[in-house]
């Protein structure tokens, strides 16, 4: 991975082939010091891509194994307590079908252009107990 | 609701289950005085949304009641004259396929993390006769 | 084509129906000066779109013809060197279903709405001699 940040608080990742997606975003939120942030940006192709549908009382999960093209990555990055991922993706297959939705893993195939957006709000995770979900709170 | 802005003109929003997309948007606009923005991000679940395919000559509309993940939220947003709030979105049904289209109303379901960037160029809105839409101009 | 760039760093871009939409960008390229940037945000609808599925060795293309619904759209462009705008979109049909991958090449139909941001990290492109592809880096 190559990582930089621009001079207004965006941060710029390229993955290579194989790469992990969440353990790469781990890695630019501990070198670049990411307290609150928003995923604006991401194309290239994923592997390996676990994908989820919330029914209400769990997610209902699907493995992506073939390569597809990333046609959208939105999300949020907080770190309060703990760290928290919530990814969202848009796949294509070689038929150029789109598959999607929360995306729990993913590796990079071929490359991926991701831009992330840094934010002077403090984002949390707050359990709400009705649905069992860490519900994103602005502290 | 709630609602914070960044330093540098982001607003950030988190819907709660059951509020409405579009009331929650012109409440935002009312509240943090936005002129002209876009919605740049969006994420988490929509049921009740509308969405059309424009014809050339109008709107085919159709309802998604069901729940689906948000794969994806784009718009623009100018308060010239009126306020015209214009979003594409795409969603996810629970077997992870993908539909979407101008997004006319929805309902936030779970929840919603969305982000709005605020500009400083003056967006509005002219009929055009040929089509009938409300076109964005730069002014 | 109308195009306007903000005080931080956003070009605005609205295209009018039959306008081709990488001429457009590379005009707001010249125009605005833009060395890196990230197209964000782009909706409205496109036709005419060739979309392609990268097996590995090579895109795999398919011509979209009809107008299609543009519910995302997001990229890069480079100009060390050479100009590269790096695009991945995702179109829905008259049934509201969804297809997408690298977009290659289309036109505006009835309009487009596109935010792009300028960054002050020098992108460029260096061939990967194993896929054959002008892979970004970050200078």
């Amino acid at each position: 991975m190559q990582a930089k940040e621009t001079g207004d608080g965006f941060i710029i990742l390229k993955l290579d082939d194989g790469e992990d997606l969440m353990e790469c975003l781990r890695k630019a939120i501990k070198d670049f010091g990411i307290g609150s942030a928003f995923v604006t940006m991401g194309i290239g192709m994923l592997k390996h891509a676990e994908i989820g549908y919330f029914s209400g009382k769990g997610y209902e999960k699907k493995l992506l194994e073939e390569p597809h093209e990333m046609i959208s990555l939105q999300g949020s990055i907080s770190t309060m307590g703990e760290t928290v991922i919530h990814l969202h993706a848009g796949l294509a297959n070689r038929n150029h079908q789109i598959f999607g939705g929360h995306l729990f893993s993913a590796k990079a195939c071929v490359l991926n252009e991701i831009l992330i957006k840094k934010v002077d709000v403090r984002l949390g995770r707050k359990p709400n107990p009705e649905t069992g979900l860490k519900e994103l709170f602005l502290d």
